[in-house]
C-alpha cells in the first residue's frame, strides 16, 4: 500500500462536516479502492468549538484557512469556505504555489478566477479538482473532462439550479404562486434568505460559465451570459405551458454557433415529453451534445452536503490515486480566448402572453408587428376579456421559428401601439428532444 | 511532453476502424489533453486487404491476435474482436500477463471472465478497461468506479439493450405488432439476423452482471440473473399499459436485498412520468441508487460505432494518463462472493392479462384464486368477449404489491380451473419515480 494522503480541510459547514464524517465512516472501503489512507491532519473553520459530529483527533486546528493552505503538512487542500475572493481564493492560491493540488466545490472561484488558478496550478506542477462545483452529485465534470475526451461538443445545456426547480415544479404540481413557492422554498432550506443569486439565475450561470469553457475549450466568460431569471413567470404562464405541450424550467444552454458560442440563462419551454422536463424538484440535469455521442443526459441531486460531499470525495479519490487531469481538461496555455456569439443571435419559436385591452384595432395591432417583422404564428389563444378593472384579454401566441431581434422589434412596437397594458411576457421555447 | 502511448489493435470492424480513424483525425487535440501522443504501432484484423479509413502506414499487421497481444511493441492492448472465448480470450490474456494494460468493449468476455481477468490484471501490475462493454458512450462503468467511489450502491437498474427498446418504442407509438417491429430493427442494422441475444434479455443480462459486481463489489455472477426477454409482449399489453399510465421497458435491475442480491432482466411495466419512461428507441439508460447521491440517471446511446469508440477511446486515454483504477473497482482480492437474493424474492405490483372463455365461474374463479393467495387487486377490466372462435373475453388485473411466488401461485391455480385459453400474460410493474 502506497503512503497515505494526509488532507487539510478549510470550512467545516454541512458538505466539509460531510466530507469528513466520511473519510471517518467509510475509511476502509476508502483505501481499498485506491490503494492508501486518506487521513485528514489539518482543518480549519470558523467556530473550533462545535462539534461537527467527527473525531479531530489528531487533526492540526488552523483559525486561518490560508496559514492551513501555506503550513499544514498535507498533500491535499480541500477547499469548502465558499465565495470568489479574499480568504478562499487566497487559501487555494497559496496550496497550489506549494504545488498541493486542491479540491473545491466553489463555483464562483472557478467561474471568477478558473482560468488563472489553472495557469497557476500548472506551473506548479499540480491541478485543481472540482466535481463538486457543478450540478452537485452529478459527475459532468469527469465526465466532460474524461469521458468525453475524444469528442468536439456542440451544446450543452441543463437544469442546474434546484431552487428554481423546486419553485416552477411547485407551481405546475399545485397551482401556487411564485411568491408562495419561493416562500416554502426558503422554509425548506431549498432556498436563501435572499434569492437573488438563486431565482435570479446567477448560480445557474456561474455553473454554466464553468461547463462551457469544458466543453469547448475557451477561457471562463462568466460576464458574457445573457441571464434571466424566473420571478417574472407567473401561473398563467405555466397554464398556458400545459396547453400547449411544454413545461417550464430556467434552462441554462452554452451553444456553438457560427459567429462564435452563446451562452444563456432563461426561462424556456420545453416539451412536456423531452427527458428535462421530466426533471423534477431539486433534481439537477445536464445533457451534452457532440459528434460521436449524439446526445447524452446525466441527472441527479444538484444540491444538498452528502452529495456534495459524494462529489468532494471523488476527486479526493481522484488525487489519492494520481491522477490528475488538466483543470480545464486542456492545459491552460491552450485554452481559446472567449469569442462571444453575436448579440440576439438565438434563433427558435417564442411564447408571448400580452394583456390586451378591449378595443378595436388591439388585433391588428398584433397581426401588423408580427408581420412586420417576418414572425410567422403557429398559434394564437384569445381568452375572454377579464371585465375587472380595465378589461384586458390575455392573449397568448406561439411564434414559429424566428430571431430574438425580430420579437424585441414586434413587442416594441406593439407596445407602442398602446393596446397593451403591462409589459408583454415572453418566453424563448426550446424544442429538445 | 511524455512518450508516446503504442497502441495494439485487434479488431478492426465498425468499432475498431472507428477508434484508429478518430486516433488518426483527432491526434493533435488528443495529445493535447493528455500530454502524450497516441500511436498505433500494431493491428490485427481477419481481412488485411480491405480499407478501413485509416492510414496503416507504420503499423506492424498481425495475422494472430494472440501473437499481437504476445509479441507486438505496444504500452497498451485494445480488444474490439468480441466473443468470450478462445482467440479474444487467449489474447487479453497475453496482454495482461506481460503486464501490458488492456482497453475492450467485449462485455461477454467480461460477464464470463471478468474476475479471472482482474486478478490477472493485478497479479502483472496492471488493469483491464472496459467503459464501451456497457451502455455503449454512456460513462457507467467510469461513474460507478470512480464517481461514486464512497458511496454504497443499492440498487442499479435501467434500459440495457437498444434493440429492445427499439422495438418496444415503435410498438407503442405506431401500433406495429413485434415481429414487424423485429422484421424493420433487422433491416436498420438494430437487431442481428439471429435476434435471440438481444431480444432473449441475454445482451443485457451480460452488461448487468458487469454493472452489479461493480454497484456491490461482488463476484460476477451471469448465472445467477433472471432473463425473460421481451417476445411475449403483444400490442394488447402495449395498449393496456398505456391506459394505466405505465410503459413496458426491457428493465434491467440488481437490486441489495436482505437475503442477498437480486438480479433479473425482464419487460416491466413503468409509469410513463417515470425519467426511465422517456427513453426512446436505441437509447440506453442506467440509474444508481446510492447512499449519499440518492439517485443518479444517465442516459445516451448505447450502441454504434462512432458512441462504442468514444467509450474505447476514454479508457486508451486513462491509460494513457497514468489513471488505472483497479479494473472491478476494488482488488479482485476484496470482492465478496456473490449472494443470490433467495427465489422470487421480488415485491411489487403485477399487471396480468386474462384470455378468459366466457363461461359462469370464470369470474369467481380470478376472485377466489387471487384471495387464495393474499392477492389483493388495484384494478380489474374485462374487455367484451371476442365471440370468433371459442368466445374468450380479455380480463386485465392489476395486482397491489404481492410477491413473485403468491402470482406464481394464483396463475397456477387459474390454468387448472379451466376458465383460460393460454397462458395467462404476467409483467411486473415497477414504481420507479
Amino acid at each position: 500500500m502506497k503512503t497515505e494522503l494526509r488532507l487539510g480541510i478549510a470550512g467545516l459547514g454541512t458538505v466539509g462536516a460531510n466530507v469528513a464524517q466520511l473519510i471517518e465512516r467509510k475509511a476502509d472501503v476508502l483505501a481499498e479502492r485506491v490503494g492508501r489512507d486518506l487521513r485528514i491532519t489539518a482543518i480549519s473553520a470558523r467556530d473550533r468549538s462545535r462539534n461537527r459530529g467527527f473525531d479531530t483527533h489528531g487533526m492540526q486546528w488552523f483559525d486561518d484557512p490560508v496559514a492551513l493552505a501555506r503550513e499544514a503538512k498535507i498533500d491535499a487542500f480541500v477547499e469548502l469556505i465558499g465565495g470568489s475572493e479574499g480568504i478562499p481564493l487566497q487559501a487555494v492560491e497559496a496550496a497550489l504555489k506549494r504545488g498541493i493540488p486542491v479540491v473545491t466545490a466553489n463555483k464562483a472561484l472557478l467561474a471568477h478566477h478558473g482560468v488563472a488558478l489553472a495557469k497557476l496550478a500548472t506551473e506548479n506542477g499540480t491541478e485543481l479538482l472540482f466535481e463538486a462545483a457543478v450540478a452537485g452529485g452529478i459527475p459532468v465534470i469527469k465526465t466532460m473532462r474524461e469521458a468525453l475526451s475524444g469528442n468536439d461538443v456542440s451544446r450543452v445545456y441543463g437544469i442546474l439550479n434546484g431552487t428554481c426547480n423546486y419553485i416552477l415544479t411547485r407551481m405546475e404540481k399545485e397551482g401556487i404562486g411564485f411568491d408562495a413557492c419561493l416562500r416554502d422554498a426558503q422554509a425548506l432550506g431549498y432556498a436563501e434568505a435572499d434569492p437573488t443569486f438563486d431565482i435570479g439565475g446567477y448560480d445557474a450561470a456561474h455553473k454554466l460559465a464553468i461547463l462551457t469553457s469544458l466543453a469547448f475549450g475557451t477561457e471562463i466568460s462568466l460576464e458574457s451570459i445573457f441571464i434571466e431569471g424566473i420571478s417574472k413567470i407567473s401561473i398563467d404562464d405555466i397554464t398556458a405551458a400545459q396547453e400547449l405541450g411544454y413545461r417550464i424550467k430556467l434552462l441554462a444552454v452554452a451553444v456553438r454557433t457560427d459567429s462564435g458560442i452563446e451562452q444563456r440563462v432563461h426561462p424556456a419551454m420545453i416539451p412536456a415529453r423531452s427527458s428535462l422536463a421530466q426533471v423534477d424538484g431539486v433534481t439537477n440535469a445536464v445533457a451534452i451534445d457532440s459528434d460521436l455521442l449524439g446526445s447524452i443526459l446525466l441527472a441527479g441531486p444538484g444540491a444538498g452536503g452528502a452529495a456534495t460531499a459524494s462529489a468532494v470525495l471523488s476527486d479526493v479519490m481522484d488525487v489519492a490515486g494520481g491522477f490528475v487531469p488538466p483543470t480545464l481538461g486542456l492545459p491552460p496555455s491552450r485554452l481559446q480566448p472567449y469569442q462571444r456569439a453575436r448579440m440576439r443571435a438565438h434563433e427558435g419559436g417564442y411564447y408571448i402572453r400580452l394583456a390586451v385591452y378591449d378595443r378595436v384595432g388591439a388585433f391588428a395591432s398584433i397581426a401588423n408587428r408580427m408581420a412586420e417583422n417576418s414572425i410567422s404564428l403557429e398559434s394564437i389563444v384569445q381568452r375572454k376579456a377579464d371585465h375587472k378593472g380595465e378589461g384586458t384579454a390575455p392573449v397568448v401566441l406561439v411564434t414559429h421559428e424566428t430571431t430574438e431581434a425580430a420579437i424585441r422589434s414586434a413587442l416594441e412596437a406593439l407596445s407602442r401601439d398602446g393596446y397593451l397594458s403591462g409589459e408583454p411576457q415572453m418566453i424563448r421555447i426550446e424544442d429538445l428532444e
